[in-house]
């Protein structure tokens, strides 16, 4: 017969601490602590697989499930010499729930079971504390009619009140024992009242009630939205551990607490947490009584209350982090001066306590480097670089109802600024010295200038790899996307939420890091380890200092390298300072939008004829070049992949009419022409449409004038000593002839310089990838472009699927958004065909990721697993990057 | 060393007709001649290699190819006694072009080469007639001078009206001798004066110019271009004949003439041809003279003035046919009594013809019935069963000038009525009994009810796989998209062609077989097959008896099913009348345009809550089932796949302001709400957007009130008898789950309706094709949605690929347009591996391709290698479908 109870003792423990998935994370934790000598009460705890009986019976305890129980009881009644429901030492248990992976407050607690008419008395004799045993009683009671038999707990609230009134007592623990005897009566009477039967005497009733509610609360509707929203699967089902109470509230020699092993904050070493004298658990938490510190001077604190109880925890605490080798969160109750744990698990933490923990417990030995490596998530170092708000400003603004929305977290990190609802009016006001917060409905390349004037961004449309956030991103600013609470209004120029009516100029806050958009500003901070990093601070024990660390450790295992998508020299240094091994994604439109430059490119759009654009075309030379020469010369020694025009060419001219007026009068030309040439180049589809390669194809002459300033800025570079390494990149190619036209096309250019300069592709077409193999016999390099692939592959438009896709999320149609996670089994799948193609056709072909995906860690999970050499990311998410690589070839030698 | 000549004579010929790759079609064509006992005037052909052998020296002439040639002209001087520059009995030559792919009149040809001042008085001797020796040398020069030497036509051309006007002649052929030896005089100075030589004495000079001319010639751009648009590959280069000359025009018991085995427009038996008497070959094609019939009893007929020769052709004709085993073109000369042969080919005809001749031919027992099935263009079907204009009506019309303009022959057939600008109008004045043309800048599905009312469908802009296409062939309408030329001006309800201004209600006439936009009215006829078809016309002789003999064939040899795409009873039963075994598409949403229909789509779309939406799907119900039900009685026993609603909702709104307006008052609801609606469902790429299984996995109410409509539409037919086999097909899926949630959704419907019903899903997305072993699990059936897979494969949107399309093709990136023929490469690819993945995974998988290549019969050839099992098109095409893939199946097994 399966074993559906294991019980844990000191002495005798049946389970382990990697049975989670049978015991649950409680009841495997309880089961290692008892193995290795860590204080705690006695217990047993129900396998899930013991739920699952009960579920399959059609929520009934069988005969096996209740006799193993049973069994485990009378062990446990031996065990402690007490007795369950009897009067002389009776045994009071705690029914907890415990799922394999943690769901914190998620399921239902019981506490001080087995108390009766009779074992209240016989506790109140034993503990010779009558108040301590009534206080308990009524707790169960108040406890258990909640959660097993429904009744509402304002109820018991009111009465507990009107007693404490009565008394003038000022906290709960300042009721006489004979106010919580008459308490107790009441709240039976309650319970008769609510449910027709009187509150169970019977210690076996109050068990499998328990039991059995524990069991339910797997289903409730938070628990269940808690594991949708995680990912946890719900077929596994609960744990339930029963194991005997130790009373925190049994006098002033008791008490309980809760502590992390370290610093959870900064990851600073030594006892951190709170404790309450003469208490059950639950005071701590409710904060009802103002919790003491565990470890200082302070006269309260329990290393001084308590000396001998906090050594024993002290030295709990040493056994317990060496024997998980990681920090604790551990919750403990002391009774009569002996030191009980209760609980213990992995503790949250900050980005940057997880850094410094995970290097310091390296540092002492208990980690090797490469466990260092595999602990930090990537995604947390996105925090570390963003920059800030200070946290009590923002608390009081939130307290005072500030809160105007939520959005998409799209790019982390706190901005705070002036309402602009234009890019025109960003840019205005942010070369007047003032900070801007642009809002837009959504954004488009026009609007690229705004957004660099901005120190935010915030959209009522788009999804996390919307236009904003992607730009966004790139540029490490704070980005708030989706926010579809927000109604912007530019003929009034204003801007509603809901009722709140907000003007242009008027200040904002967004915290890009949790998607809440709040009235009026904020002070900020930048990231210190964005400072340290770029200023090249090396003070040991300083944030930079542990980040360089698990960097170096990173860069000793990885086998992926990482290069940033970067269209600014600005950028490029940064992305250098970051870690990046060169350029993956140069996109040159967004160059095309500086000044001075979009009128020549809407020139050389608008021209009448070729001559007519090949002059714009010649006025918008000598500005790529100096693009071109600086980001070569910032990343000196770097390949600088730079992709020739990729946009279609309506994206370069305005949409409304009244900027077409403007653009007619600056330009000195017919509106009526321009008119008909936005009509013309209007499209259904256009990401489906006349851009990339096909323009290049068409309008062969602008990619040779691009691949012209290329050469130029090169030849420049190397005569300055600079050790230039421009690689060339071709968009949306389909065929491998679409490649080599355009190679052709720019051959005699590149020759004329006397350097090779190496012609790839992007991949980002399905057919490309399908044909990767006589692709790759016209290219130097591939770059997948898996964003496109992506939207073709899947025939989504990424900025169109925020009506659907989240629908198809919680649905699991995708178990994650596929822009920001790669779709394994189809994009995927084409990625690893064609990067494997590519490969056999030629097996010193370059090949690189340089969509979104190439900076989200599970992605780079998979492309670990391809014929991909590097992945390229924006500037902030390099060291994402870099960790991540380094976590995947570590995961693929395990 | 390799044969660069090949000799041809009665008695001696080194080559076969099956060496055109070698011999190029003409000495091919020769050389077979002379082996079958056919008169042939002897010579000899060099090689395709030995224009290779030219080329690759650098254009000269390499001593084997001289030697080569010289020897093969001291043969044929031996053979004819005659001698070549001799002035005894003189050797004339021709010299002409010969490719492998035939390319009529693109390269040059000369004849009567060897002429001099010495020869051509030797040929006045022997001939006898000076008249005819000095015409040849006069023609000779012309010919040589134009080709060889590129002097201007026109100068030859004036001197020769000179002397007709001086000699009062109004033909060249009454011009005397004298005036003949005088104008050869005059041409030589021309050449002298032009070229500063005088023109070669030397036969041989003369000789090696022709020969390197004519190899030159494969480059002129006319050549260049026809191998392009008839996408002839240009490696191979081209063969040249050197042809002992016969004369035409060496007196009355001589002449030439071009003429067909049988009947080139309706196949009917029998010579059909024209003569001219005392003529050389470019006589009868210059239309200077009028040359007369051959058969036939009037006086001038070949038959009656040259009794003889005529029987010698009649003679060689049926040789021809019966070892040709085809329709032949020839040309023959006629000299001193005695028929010689110059050429034969296989004889271009009409559609009309093509079947006939194959199906006599057949039945003469020349061929058997698989080699008609090959032998018939499927494509000339459409021909067939299009609509026509009377022929003298249009000419007049055309010849008057009434030509606007051209676009893309979108559908075949002829069409003429009044100009409607909107769908509206069309509806309206149809109602009103009139014939309109629907002119469009380009159609949308709100479009359908116009262009059902109309005869005819003109757009501006789109493709040829654009929407209005896509319908208009699918109703069999003619159709020209893409017409650039026009401008439609819906403010002032015009329509502009350049300069001409039409309004309105004026009469337009479009030629859907030529582009041909033609202002005023034409006459039309319905194609007298699709009558017979329908009417059941089996009368010997019919082209409907012809055309039901042929698909008979085609059907007891071909693998793949045909089914149509039909939306409505009446495309049903044309359907069924032209052969279709199925439905494999209806398209719902066609049926929600409708009358009464498109108030409650808006209705629903515009619904504030499920209850309202709920409302208006059940005021849909039973117009949706009516129109199942009239589907299914049509198909009765044959299966009837059923799409559910695929496009975006966007679709159903309306897009100006005014018909806002319009709608809002007929709903009587809130303007503005409509605005907000429209704005809400505005999409950048609708085509990757809200649409397909997204809407019905977003709104499952839609999807479940269409399969309520097919169960009680099935439950009334199957009540009354009829074998109603519906199919339910799930669109745009790229996951299994899904295909797994709609049929979940819609599982009790089905099953209420206690049918089986079953149901499978569209493959057309990209990941859909990639995850097919999987999808395959969930599906009772697969269809093939080739155009939005080519879409999604190509990253190429139908609809905006006017602007570079044309020039890829041009430019052999696509080889043909991949929205008409499939892209094997890419999309082919992804097709072939999906439906073996299905096949796989579930052996009785039934699979289809429903998107527009379906009826394409070079798809059709791919689509057969796979394991698709049918394949579904417009009415108009399944007999062209049915064709084709009897010629598949006739391929594979060779």
């Amino acid at each position: 017969m399966q074993s559906l109870v294991y019980r844990f003792s000191k002495e005798l423990t049946d389970g382990r601490g990697d049975m989670k998935d049978v015991l649950g994370g409680k009841g495997a934790g309880l089961a290692e602590m008892c193995r290795i000598g860590v204080p705690v009460p006695p217990g047993f705890t129900i396998t899930t697989a013991g739920y699952r009986n009960y579920i399959q019976a059609g929520n009934q305890v069988e005969e096996e499930l209740r006799s193993q129980v049973n069994q485990a009881l009378k062990w446990l009644q031996t065990y402690l010499s007490k007795d369950f429901g009897g009067v002389g030492s009776p045994l009071l248990l705690s029914v907890r729930s415990g799922a394999p992976v943690s769901m914190p407050g998620m399921m239902d607690t019981i506490l001080n079971l087995g108390l009766n008419s009779d074992t209240v008395k016989a506790l109140a004799d034993v503990s010779d504390n009558p108040r301590f045993a009534y206080d308990s009683y009524r707790r169960f009671i108040q406890m258990y009619s909640q959660v097993v038999l429904g009744v509402d707990h304002d109820e018991f609230e009111r009465l507990l009140e009107e007693t404490r009134d009565a008394e003038s007592a000022k906290i709960d623990a300042e009721i006489s024992a004979a106010g919580l005897i008459d308490l107790v009566e009441r709240y039976k009477d309650v319970v008769l009242e609510h449910t027709g039967l009187p509150f169970p005497e019977d210690p076996a009733e109050q068990l499998w009630g328990s039991i059995e509610s524990v069991f339910r609360s797997w289903e409730n509707p938070r628990a269940k939205f808690y594991r949708k929203i995680n990912h946890i699967p719900g077929e596994t089902g609960t744990a339930v551990s029963v194991q005997s109470m130790v009373f925190g509230n049994s006098g002033n020699d008791s008490g309980t607490g809760v502590c992390f092993s370290r610093n959870p904050s900064d990851g600073s070493p030594g006892l951190y947490g709170e404790y309450l004298v003469n208490a059950q658990g639950e005071d701590v938490v409710a904060g009802i009584r103002t919790p003491h510190e565990i470890r200082g001077e302070d006269a309260q604190a329990m290393q001084q209350v308590m000396p001998e109880p906090y050594k024993q925890l002290v030295k709990t605490v040493e056994i317990l982090e060496s024997h998980f080798r990681d920090m604790q969160d551990i919750e403990f109750t002391v009774e009569h001066g002996t030191l009980y744990l209760l609980q213990t698990r992995t503790g949250k933490r900050t980005s940057h306590a997880s850094l410094r923990i995970a290097v310091d417990l390296c540092d002492e030995g208990l980690i090797d480097s490469n466990e260092v490596v595999r602990r930090v998530d990537p995604n947390s170092l996105s925090q570390l670089l963003a920059s800030e708000f200070d946290y009590e400003a923002k608390k009081r603004v939130l307290e005072d109802g500030a809160l105007l929305a939520r959005g998409l977290n799209a790019g982390p990190g706190a901005a705070t600024g002036m309402i602009a609802l234009s890019a025109e009016r960003a840019v205005e006001w942010c070369d007047q010295g003032h900070a801007v917060i642009l809002v837009r409905e959504e954004t488009s390349p026009e609007d690229i200038a705004g957004m660099h004037s901005s120190a935010g961004i915030l959209t009522q449309r788009g999804g996390m790899t919307s236009h904003a956030a992607v730009v966004a991103r790139g540029m490490g600013k704070p980005c708030i996307v989706g926010c579809s609470e927000i109604i912007v209004d530019l003929k009034s120029r204003t801007l509603r939420f809901n009722e709140t009516v907000l003007r242009e100029g008027d200040a904002i806050s967004i915290d890009g890091s949790t998607g809440e958009v709040i009235r009026g500003m904020i002070s900020t901070q930048p990231s210190s380890l964005v400072r340290g990093l770029v200023e090249g601070d090396a003070d040991k024990g300083s944030l930079t200092s542990y980040f360089n660390r698990l960097m170096a450790w990173a860069n000793q295992v990885r086998k992926l390298g990482v290069r940033a998508n970067a269209d600014t020299p600005e950028d490029a240094q940064l992305a250098r300072a970051l870690g990046a091994e060169g350029i993956g994604l140069c996109r040159t439109e967004h160059m095309f939008f500086g000044d001075h430059r979009i009128f020549w490119v809407r020139r050389m759009i608008l021209a009448s004829n070729p001559s007519e654009r090949r002059e714009a075309l010649g006025h918008l030379l000598p500005f790529q070049t100096d693009d071109f020469y600086e980001l070569l010369v910032a990343m000196d020694g770097l390949p600088v992949t730079i992709r020739l025009l990729d946009p279609p060419l309506h994206e370069f001219l305005p949409g409304t009419d009244e900027l077409i007026s403007g653009l007619a009068r600056e330009m000195n030309c017919d509106e009526e022409g321009i008119r008909r040439r936005v009509v013309e180049l209007h499209e259904s589809n256009p990401m489906l449409g006349h851009r990339g390669c096909r323009l290049g194809i068409s309008h062969p002459e602008i990619y040779q004038m691009q691949v012209r300033a290329v050469v130029e800025a090169m030849k420049r570079a190397r005569a300055e000593g600079v050790d230039a390494k421009p690689e060339i990149m071709v968009p949306l190619i389909g065929t491998k002839k679409e490649l080599e036209i355009v190679s052709q096309s720019v051959a005699a250019i590149i020759a004329d310089g006397g350097f090779e300069i190496p012609v790839g592709t992007m991949i980002e077409t399905p057919r490309a990838a399908l044909t990767a193999a006589s692709v790759a016999e016209s290219a130097d390099f591939f770059s997948f472009g898996t964003n496109d692939l992506t939207q073709c592959c899947l025939g989504l438009s990424r900025d169109d699927s925020g009506s659907f896709l989240p629908l198809y999320i919680e649905m699991g149609i995708y178990a994650r958004d596929p822009f920001k996670t790669i779709d394994v089994e189809g994009v995927g799948q084409l990625l690893k065909l064609a990067a494997q193609a590519g490969k056999d056709t030629k097996p010193d072909l370059k090949i690189g990721v340089c969509g979104e995906h190439g900076g989200d860690p599970l992605s780079i999970m998979f492309i670990a697993t391809t014929a991909v050499d590097y992945v390229s990311c924006s500037p902030y998410r390099v060291p994402v990057a870099r960790l991540a690589t380094a976590q995947a070839a570590i995961t693929s030698e395990a």
